[in-house]
């Protein structure tokens, strides 16, 4: 068994492994969340995708899937968001991950509930800013990271080096992370744990179509780009879509004719209704490493096991430090 | 004295320690890679701005100054290229890196004159590529990496693993690399060593510009951008000649447009005449993590001590594998 060594996001959470899965749209309803905390992580349910009602629903489901804690996470840049932020605390969450946006909007009233609040950032700047608002935790999310993703491309790898140095609050390593080996490398960064997105989005449990999950599987090394980097950087799986977007932006488009492409419901499309033609398709550039729809519980246990094994080649003895056998 | 866990590059290469430092242009000539042979690291003299003449009297120099091994990286674009081959051979280097192009087309002389043949890549198809040409290791450079860089855009973070699991042979990482602990979080990926260039740069013995590395040190996160995408992508430090390139590429300026203003010797005019605004300023994404001008030892020392420290940090015990004291 991998003994952690940080312990302050098992601390923060009340969790077994500081493993978050991140909120994402179309993918991270009540099961997966719930999934996620019964094998010892953090789940989180994404309200960037749900109406309200839907929202609260999921919340509620959730509860009857598991006792262990769970969180939310509410993108701060659509009208609906305040209300979102209410339900959470009528609710009773008490683990609030924010993103897009600025917390200093939410965190008051969040934190008079007792609730922990981390917000996401791409840019060592807002990490600091959200610790001097009073955030408990920031994740550190790189250019590697699928859909919504910074303008200035930071990518993990020094982007949370750049974060760990520059607040005290616990550093959560995010984008480019689906194995066990690079949880051992954000750990060894100073992360004090890590946000899994696309992997567990492809799992048994994820709420995204069955078609978006296998189009993932299929994918290769690169087989995703940033695009609408001048507008909103979106990271998504190539298909016709895509393809046109980055033909319209290589010829100089303006923003509105971009948007108008765009359209609405692209998201839902392509990851609830699976259309993998005309659908955006939100992934991490990790999609070339990922290959099965496995359950929730079985990517834990290849995490554990193959970041474990990653800190034993490291010390060339044993994970718990103890000598070589 | 830290204890690697991985000893290939070491025997591969006959050096003490996995780090080589990378080949640049304008930065690394015979003081700087023989200061990093010296310092236990492996040094390369890098010929993509060298006439083959200055090229053959660099690697003289070298020899003058180090008894250790030290190589060369030969990016295989230019016409001067076979030539620069043809003389790392005739002054008995022993150890060839190659770049921008396929080592299929020099592989051959340089196996049958013993010579160790590494070649840089972007993405893992092409590692395979190189391990079946013969190569003795490759060398995956990510994204994040200064100068030029692979049109895939694919991470280190991603890179590294992709690689590890398609090639048998050594992969050296590359890109966003410039503290002990990042040094830390590659290995535990599975990479046998790593590649640095921007940290080497900015060091006394670099042959760069005193204002280039004044440039860097001044430089913040998010300070770099890729440019050119579209056709040679190149990572630049902000400047104006770089914010005109990008403005250009916003309104979809035609290759013909851009290749005119790019002109010819911007990269020497930056990093070997100091000129700040109208130069090209190659450098890494890891720029904001760079803050003084030490010397080769001195990067070195720091890179072992922050290594052992952060595989410390991993066992809760000590890096040689012995229990928690």
């Amino acid at each position: 068994m991998i003994r952690w060594p940080d312990t302050r996001l098992q601390t923060l959470f009340g969790i077994d492994h500081p493993i978050v899965q991140g909120g994402m749209i179309c993918n991270s309803g009540a099961k997966l969340a719930a999934a996620v905390s019964n094998a010892g992580g953090l789940g989180l349910i994404g309200a960037g995708s749900m109406r309200p009602d839907l929202f609260r629903d999921q919340i509620r489901k959730a509860r009857g899937l598991t006792s262990r804690p769970f969180g939310v996470n509410i993108p701060l840049l659509y009208p609906h968001s305040p209300e979102c932020v209410g339900i959470a605390l009528e609710e009773g969450v008490r683990i609030v991950f924010t993103s897009a946006g600025s917390p200093k909007k939410v965190i008051g009233p969040l934190k008079e509930a007792g609730c922990v609040v981390v917000h996401v950032v791409a840019h060592p700047d807002l990490a600091v800013k959200c610790e001097q608002a009073g955030c408990d935790a920031v994740v550190c999310e790189g250019f590697e990271a699928g859909g919504h993703n910074g303008r200035e491309e930071i990518t993990t790898l020094v982007l949370v080096p750049e974060c760990v140095r520059a607040v005290s609050v616990p550093v959560i390593a995010a984008g480019g992370i689906a194995t066990g080996a690079q949880v051992a490398a954000m750990l060894a960064l100073g992360a004090a744990g890590v946000q899994i997105g696309s992997r567990f989005a492809v799992t048994q449990e994820s709420s995204g179509h069955a078609a978006f999950k296998q189009a993932v599987v299929a994918a290769g090394p690169g087989d995703t780009h940033l695009v609408l980097k001048a507008h909103v950087p979106v990271r998504l799986l190539r298909n016709a879509f895509r393809d046109r977007i980055a033909q319209m932006e290589a010829r100089g488009a303006a923003r509105e004719e971009l948007e108008a492409e765009l359209g609405h419901g692209r998201a839902r499309r392509g990851m609830l209704d699976g259309d993998l033609d005309e659908g955006e398709l939100e992934i991490g550039q990790v999609a070339g490493l990922i290959d099965d729809i496995p359950t929730v519980g079985e990517v834990m246990t290849r995490l554990l096991e193959d970041c474990e094994r990653a800190i034993v080649r490291l010390t060339g003895g044993r994970a718990d430090g103890a000598p070589a056998g």
